[in-house]
Parts: structure tokens; sequence; C-alpha cells
């Protein structure tokens, strides 16, 4: 690999933000990235197979970190609270400054495409949680639903992480988005069946 | 328009459907369900943006018809449980007979393009349901997380659902996943910090 190609990626990384952010996602193709990163179409499409990937770059090694603690944590008798412990306790600043996170965010929710490929992401999040627990011997059901409603419940933690710049910490705003939840979900066995026995509503 | 394009909708669908069973999604082209339906490829894309999309024909109509429902319900105090029941309430044999709902997830669960179409159309189903309530004046966090986590209680209430033929009822299958969801979400406070005041572990 000739030597000018040395940091190819990251280049790529911030030169996709920049146009992005400077002519927004629509305008901005994979020629223009190259060409501001210095490198050839060609090495763009050896990193990436479209523009939206730039974004997402860290996506498939963040999945694998996190599937990996997951499974080696010691209790999973819990799970929602494991999942969520284990995606509060990932040093998601080595992902880069608060800031340029924050910056991918805006920009994220900036374009329709950008979000799906984002929920995509989310969902391949979950499933490896999923399949964790599974492995794990949790039951399948209660597998998927605490993987997705974690996923869920951490990705407002999260945006109120960046939004905070920090503060509150991310754990703290994982416990908050947590509590928020129990404050929803309700106590009664009974939501889609309106009555009782008695004939009376439920609430 | 002539007379033979008269419910060529109708037909795209099932041909669509059939095509899929027979070859698989991937080998199967617009222009292939086009001429099992006896229309013309150039209908296929008046109807059709796209192949997956025939899967999603119903979609729109029926968020629109789910929102409404929802912001026209007498009580939204309890964000969850109202949106569970708007969703159980619903009329889902309307959609057609069991047998064909059936064969139609089974497909969508066939393929990674169609599995990720159905996961953007339910995070709209959510944003619809999450709309709907802050125009009710809840809160918007609340009104996410409540939209969001509902409607992945709904995915798995809708699948048993149609698993068991009808037997539970929908109203049955959605008050199991609901309660399936209280027993993993934890009443504690403190989920991310593991540690309390006096050192010792939440759990």
């Amino acid at each position: 690999m000739p030597r000018w190609e040395h940091g190819s990626a990251d280049r790529l990384k911030q030169a996709a933000m920049e146009l992005f952010e400077e002519q927004g996602f629509d305008a901005t193709s994979a020629v223009q990235i190259a060409d501001r990163a210095r490198v050839t179409t060609r090495t763009f499409f050896r990193y990436f197979p479209d523009k939206e990937e730039v974004l997402f770059a860290d996506a498939e090694a963040l999945n694998e970190a996190l599937t990996q603690k997951l499974l080696q944590t010691p209790d999973v008798a819990k799970p929602l609270p494991a999942i969520l412990r284990t995606l509060a306790g990932y040093d998601w600043a080595s992902l880069g400054p608060l800031d340029v996170q924050r910056r991918r965010a805006a920009l994220i929710a900036s374009d329709p495409l950008l979000l799906e490929r984002d929920l995509v992401k989310q969902q391949q999040l979950a499933d490896g949680f999923r399949n964790a627990l599974s492995r794990r011997g949790v039951d399948p059901e209660v597998a998927e639903l605490a993987a997705n409603t974690a996923t869920q419940v951490f990705r407002i933690a999260y945006r109120q992480w960046l939004d905070g710049n920090g503060d509150p910490t991310l754990a703290a705003a994982t416990d908050t988005a947590m509590s928020l939840l129990a404050t929803i979900v309700p106590r009664t066995r009974r939501v889609a069946n309106q009555r009782t026995a008695l004939g009376k509503t439920d609430e």
C-alpha cells in the first residue's frame, strides 16, 4: 500500500463529515469525498460500500465488542439491566470526541437515508444482544424483548448524554431513561382487554 | 383505465407472493411479477416503487388508521397501554386471511432486504404514534419511549397470534407480551450504576 494511503479511512471519514455538513448529505458524492480526502474513488469503495456507510464505520467493531461483553457478563438473570450495564459501561469516548459524535448524530437526524441506516445498525446491535442472551440460556422471547427494549432505552440515554455534553454521565442518563421506562410499564396484567370480570375498566 | 387493469394492484400482490415463494425474493424481478399478473412493467411501477414495496402495500393506510385511532382515544395518561389497545383493537383480519398474513411474515423473515423494509415500516408506525401522543400533550421523551416500546411488544404478540392461527386472540397475545415486558423491567431506579452508597451491588 503506497505511503499516501496511510490513514485513508480516517481522512475519508473526516472529509465525508465536512462535506455532508457543508453541502448536505444528498448533494455529496463518493467521488467528492474521495477528492477531499486525497484518495482515488476506487480507494473510497475499498473502504466503504456507499457514502452512508462512512458514518457507520465503527458499527461492526462496536457490535462485536458489546456482544462479547454481554456474553461474558457474570449474571444475565435480569437481561434488560444486563444489556443496559453493558451499553452504559462501554467507553463511548473511544469512538471520538463528544463534539464529533454530536455532529455525527445531527447529520444522521438530518437525512431519511441515514436514519434508515441507523435503524438497521441499531437492530443489528439488538440482534447481537439477543443472540448472546440466547447462548446464555435466556428464553428466546425474553431475549428478543429485552434486547430490543434495551437498545431503545439506551438510544434516549445516549442522546441526552450527547446533548448535555457528557453531563449527566452516560451511566446516570441510562438510569434516568430506565426509570422512565419503569414509570410507563403498567403493573397490571391486563392492558388490551379493557374490562375486568366485573365489567369495570382497568384504568 | 382499460377494463383488464381492474384489480391490478391485488393481482400484482398475489403474483409477487407466489413468485417470491416459488423461486425466492432475490431471484424475482418486477418484470416477472408484472408478467404473472398480466399487466405491463410500467403498470407495476405505477403501483409500487420497487418489488419490496409490494409486500407493504397496506402500510401507509394502516399507519394512518392507527394514528387516527390513537389521536381519538379518550385517555392517553398511560401512553404505552393506550398504544397497545389501539394496536390490539384494530381489525387485523381486514388485511387478509390469516394464512396469507402468515405467508407474508415468513417471506419477510426470509430476506435481509425485506427485514430492513419491515424495520423502516415499524419505525414509521412508531413515529406516527409518537407524533399523535405529542399532539395529545404527552412529554416528547415519554411519547418516544412508549411508541417504540409498544411497537416492539406488539410485534411479538402479532407473531404469536399468527403462529397460533388466531388462538390466543390478538388481545390475549398482547396482554401476554405486555406482562412479559413488566417482568423484565426492574422496579429499582439504579441499573447502570452497579453500586449503592454502601458499596453493595444492586442485584
